[in-house]
């Protein structure tokens, strides 16, 4: 009954999801939608994405969360644009929310725009936002078991950053078991291990980002 | 629009969960409902838990997840009753999955129900199983700022257990922050520091076990 009501919602979200696409491809903005559970590290790896590629790309970032404006305020700080969507107790962002955050960039002047979800690894997955590909982030305390037990998002994403590294003395983590699973779901995912933290690893994630937006320009 | 057609399936979930609230009180089992972000530690403190007082309680598991009978197994491993409910796809664990899942118990036979809810800091608050009391779990990596972004959980729970206490020296986490955050949002809650891998901080818990299943036969 719950999917019989919910398909109203699903379908209107996908056709502005579409319009989105259409949008970005015209204007030639790269856009990658974050998705990940809370506390992964989606915002500590957008300060340090943000801060390294600043001379290199024109950079926004839609925020979202439940509550608070926090995170446009940490990705702010490095001089990008940012807006923040406060769902109020939604979990999950739409193209709805998406579409009129838009009014708040000035889309002449951008190369890549992230969109940081609410931190959730079910809900956001089944609504785009026009975006070119989903960026999954699995950190390791959360555990080695979370792509098979969440499979949708590792699915439907090109990439699955496996982030905290630094931790991997301090936690029962098997980096082949999920990158296994991760792969089983889907051939054609990029992953790269790196720690926000430490900075290990970022090189990998910069280089796949260079060649999605030089991918775009053609 | 999306709040108006959810109405009348939460309103649904409300009834039903007050039929197994009623049937939970009549046969005087104490039923929690565990409720965190993916990897935050549920099914481990569930392990020492089960395993810590069988010599005690006649303890039972409804486990909820998208996929796999993971959790169910780890968990019947310690000799308790164990039952999985797969969602497949679904984000949080509904009142009716949880009543069919009561004939698999022996409810004439059981002092404490444990409801491990879908990993997901948003939608499992809002359906409520016929549950004394929503345990809400947080893990040091996730960081010490969600009680505020997720503030409906820490608002409805009766008890924060901060877990994986182990990780203090390698993460930035403020525990008095997390606790303030939590306090300011609800006056009544208990709060517990522990490590399931230790094993440090769980001998409070299993005084509020106690306490809580004693109130439950008053």
């Amino acid at each position: 009954m719950e999917i019989q009501v919910q398909r109203p919602v699903m379908e209107n979200n996908e056709m502005i999801s579409e319009e989105l696409s259409s949008l970005f491809s015209l204007k030639k903005i790269l856009v990658l939608n974050l998705i990940s559970s809370p506390g992964a590290g989606k915002t500590s790896l957008l300060e340090r994405t943000l801060s390294d590629l600043a001379a290199e790309f024109r950079m926004g970032v839609i925020e979202g969360d439940l509550k608070t404006d926090n995170d446009a305020r940490r990705v702010a700080a490095t001089g990008a644009a940012a807006w923040q969507i406060n769902t109020d107790g939604g979990c999950h962002l739409d193209s709805r929310m998406v579409r009129e955050a838009l009014s708040h960039f000035d889309l002449d002047n951008l190369d890549i725009l992230f969109i940081e979800n609410v931190g959730n690894l079910v809900c956001p997955v089944e609504f785009p936002c026009g975006e070119d590909h989903k960026i999954a982030l699995l950190s390791l305390p959360e555990g080695d078991d979370k792509p098979e037990k969440y499979p949708l998002l590792f699915n439907l994403s090109s990439v699955m950053i496996l982030n905290k590294l630094d931790l991997l003395p301090h936690v029962d983590f098997d980096l082949e078991r999920a990158e296994k699973f991760a792969r089983a779901l889907n051939d054609d995912l990029k992953i790269f291990r790196l720690s926000c933290r430490s900075g290990e690893g970022l090189s990998n994630w910069y280089a796949w980002l260079r060649e999605a937006r030089q991918a775009k320009l053609l």
